[in-house]
């Protein structure tokens, strides 16, 4: 028997929301957030979508009044009371009042600022300027937004079992990676799949499909909707974006090689334990270790999210082995472009040597490749960036120089001032 | 949101009912049954469950209570208005009316006989005993009940997510069996997975993912109940219980040699068209239609459903050339153990010699091989057989030693009066 009421109400939607939530966000963009909220409040920053795959013309896929209802749709969206409850109960890292008082009270009445969009050839140019801690939130829900659109557009045409055996297929792909997973001792897992997701149902799918599958080894979900609705951790710490706007905001060589550091000085203040992981790749990994303090080798762990992820752990390990550190007590996070064979490897090379976590994103959430004809659902690197704080260009290098950003003065000059020589570059996937 | 009344209506019921309709069962029963009705009404016969997968431990695996449950409740149901109403108007093979008003009068009173259930060792023994028309109807549904309690058996114990992807993997697998099928050209194929089917709701599945996929080239199911809700042709024709039945009664030897052309003139006197189809193989095929009155050439097509299917429609094509036939104008069914490559390999054979036809069963509905530990989803060769006609013993022979049934001494004397020699025995898969 049908729910008349439900199905009637069902079709007053206008649209199907792609973001129904403002915490349907990665977790460690709300922390960083109130970081910004507290220490940069007032810093301009534009966020800018690109499309590193411009072979995919997302332009010609994705409709732009459809965009348009999409981004316009995220703009009514405010904290719920039970997210703002759930946010100021739940403990994150084993703490209680992870998020102040005086954040929660202004992301309460928080609505995102307006977005600028205009079509250029077969892209879209989608950017968002305003005050940090507004416009940062725009990143998650901006590429999710133009993902699942784009999937959308893909499965339009497709009959109702077609649909159904690709879902089942895709399902059957999940599942023999957790198949393998499971033989893995000791594995430590989260989902980190939010941004570049085929859909929310989808993400929401494959997370409860690991929670069944990989039980106690399955660790949570940087998403933080998906992770209050299915009562599982919600995973994250920090990421790029504070390097890279603290060191645009330098008015000085000498201020630009502390920026990096700074955010952490910042960071530290505020989180400690499980929080404290240093991302250090951002203008190249051997260069900030080198010249890190010795108060940063304290910290719990390093995320390894750009270069041959190997090469990055085993920097990792000497640099806590030369500052006095025991590499076994330390953690090891791997986030860049894994899937399963990869995760076999790192785990078989590192287990047992430090503690080793994963953060599983697009192949995790998206891996629809092969599935459709055209691979026209493979996913895609779509990338939403913080251009430009107060004016001055943000620069990523990153330890993969098929990943730096930035006008091509600034990443010289970057170089110059990390120290940063040859890289070798690595194929991004996704 | 939920619909209330329909969650608590929904769990009132005492058991999950396997089958819910009279009519969730093969079409060729129902017109077999009108055919019984009218010409044999009185014959007392006893049908009996024969498990042929003697590794099966079908009495350990299915709890005896539930059984009973399941078994009792079939014999609570009766012909629906709609039901009946779908008999009486519904247009089959192109024929309106094709169930009497008098038959459709005693349908529609009609409840099931009782059932006598007893285990012995790991098996059960199942036989229904009384008035022919009364107790055929037993046999799908027994068959589908017993089926379907092995199959919730194994599934019992297994995760959500689990179960989801176990569903996902054999839905890919039919999925990929349409997709070739797509490729040839003029194809006719039809349901016949009833009995031996994986579950009620995965037959439904079944037919309605063949009907996306395989368009105009999909004939149809020979399940009503299925046919009715998706609005799709109820396809079937007669079965080898006529000519068994037939032959048990005969007085003599000459009479049982005259028995199976029996059961086709009355045949004839009710249908004609694509209804005239011909199942030679009850006690070989080659006697039968060497033996066979001339008019019997004239009707519409041959069921292969033993031995090898390639001989078989051979042997059709030859006879009918030797009674003066096109065999480009006749129509050759296969219907016995058949998957996709099968189905390819006879396509390729016979398409444009004759009219070719295929009914599916068992590894359409019930194809699970390979996706669960120890293959304990597998299908298996469980039959349900009239054994006994006012007391007499039956016997099937078939174009395969490895079907033949019936007392030793019986048997033979049957293979001697239709002239049966060495038979090619074919492993029975299903």
């Amino acid at each position: 028997m049908q729910d008349i009421a439900t199905r009637v109400w069902n079709h007053k939607w206008k649209i199907d929301p792609i973001v129904r939530s403002l915490i349907d966000t990665d977790f460690y963009k709300l922390l960083m957030c109130q970081s910004v909220f507290r220490n940069r409040p007032r810093t301009q920053v534009r966020f800018s979508l690109i499309n590193r795959s411009t072979h995919i013309p997302l332009a010609d896929l994705v409709d732009e009044g459809e965009l348009r209802e999409q981004l316009d749709h995220v703009r009514t969206l405010s904290l719920s009371r039970g997210e703002s409850t759930w946010l100021r109960g739940n403990t994150f890292y084993g703490k209680r009042q992870m998020f102040r008082p005086d954040f929660m009270e202004w992301f309460e009445k928080l609505r995102l600022p307006p977005y600028h969009l205009e079509r250029h050839g077969d892209q879209y140019e989608l950017t968002f300027e305003g005050t940090w801690p507004e416009v940062m939130l725009w990143e998650i829900p901006a590429l999710a937004i133009l993902m699942e659109l784009r999937s959308r557009a893909v499965l339009k045409d497709m009959g109702r079992f077609e649909t159904q055996v690709l879902y089942a297929r895709a399902m059957t792909r999940v599942w023999e990676k957790v198949e393998r997973l499971r033989d893995l001792d000791g594995l430590r897992l989260a989902d980190f799949g939010t941004r570049r997701r085929h859909s929310f149902l989808w993400q929401d799918w494959c997370v409860q499909a690991l929670g069944e599958g990989l039980g106690a080894n399955f660790a949570g979900t940087s998403n933080c909707l998906i992770a209050k609705n299915n009562d599982v951790e919600a995973i994250g710490t920090n990421a790029h974006e504070l390097p890279m706007v603290y060191a645009a905001l330098a008015d000085s060589d000498a201020e630009l090689a502390q920026a990096p550091y700074d955010v952490l000085a910042d960071w530290q203040e505020e989180h400690d334990g499980n929080l404290r992981i240093i991302l250090p790749d951002t203008y190249g990994t051997p260069g900030f270790l080198a010249n890190a303090p010795d108060w940063l080798a304290g910290w719990t762990g390093i995320r390894v999210d750009s270069g041959d992820p190997a090469t990055g752990a085993e920097t990792a390990i000497r640099w806590w082995q030369e500052r006095g550190e025991d590499p076994r007590d330390k953690l090891v996070i791997f986030s860049d472009g894994l899937d399963v064979a990869k995760i076999e490897e790192l785990h078989a090379q590192f287990q047992g040597r430090v503690r080793v976590s994963f953060g599983w994103g697009t192949l995790l959430t998206n891996d629809f490749r092969g599935l459709v004809d055209g691979d026209a659902l493979a996913p895609f690197s779509l990338v939403c960036k913080a251009v430009s704080a107060d004016g001055r260009p943000t620069v990523k290098l990153s330890d993969n120089p098929k990943k730096a950003m930035g006008p091509e003065d600034e990443v010289a000059r970057y170089k110059r001032v990390f120290g940063v020589g040859e890289q070798v570059g690595v194929e991004v996937v996704v």
